[in-house]
């Protein structure tokens, strides 16, 4: 999660809303992300999204079911989903999201097969996050 | 909904699920996807998401407030909360799918303005999806 923060740290330094994502295969960081709608101008290029098709790149595969996807702050339904797609094997999030998470959906949009960790280093996401919104309302 | 329908023969040429999209702003087509999943091993390389990335790109920003999205096939979860994301003003799609389709989640997965049309050539639509899965399963 430490890896995760770094990216997200990128993210502020970027300007964007700091979310990062790493992945994880057999102990090893295969793929990074952090958020970079702005930047692209794409509202879909989430953290978790560029981790993901960066992981099946190294991969060769679609699916990532030996994997861990680390991600600082709770997926939104469309990370989620694409979680779902990809048969991800286990999801560790930071900080939950209760307005825009995943969660609040049902049926559940994550695959029926992937774990879940919760609350990991949440407080370091949630500052990053908060400071981040405090600097835009100056 | 035919240009969808061209795009959707595309990817059914190339081996892939039959789907496709195209993005139209004032009357005119800003962008097309189809289905890519298997070629780019990409569980999240659908043909909203070509198509949406595509046209955010054409129009240089993230939001498709004035645009119509037409699909050949109900989206999938992720693709509809892409589509929320880009605050899509109206959806189009052909064929419904009950077991796959984003119309089963509460609340719902789309943005709140979006308009939302379907069964649009919705037979032409399944007979590709059909054709595909049969010659598949040969």
């Amino acid at each position: 999660m430490r890896e995760a923060l770094a990216e997200a740290r990128i993210a502020a330094d970027e300007g964007e809303v700091p979310v990062g994502a790493v992945v994880v295969a057999r102990g090893r960081v295969i793929a990074r992300g952090h958020n970079m709608t702005e930047r692209l101008a794409d509202p879909t290029a989430h953290a978790e999204m560029i981790a993901l098709t960066a992981a099946t790149e190294a991969l060769g595969g679609k699916y990532l079911s030996d994997c861990a996807l680390y991600v600082t702050l709770e997926p939104c339904p469309m990370c989620a989903a694409a979680l779902a797609w990809a048969q991800l094997g286990r999801l560790v999030y930071g900080a939950s999201d209760p307005r825009r998470g995943y969660a609040r959906f049902t049926p559940s949009l994550l695959h029926p097969k992937t774990e879940v960790v919760s609350g990991i280093l949440d407080e370091e996401s949630l500052d990053l996050l908060t400071a981040f919104f405090q600097e835009r309302r100056k």
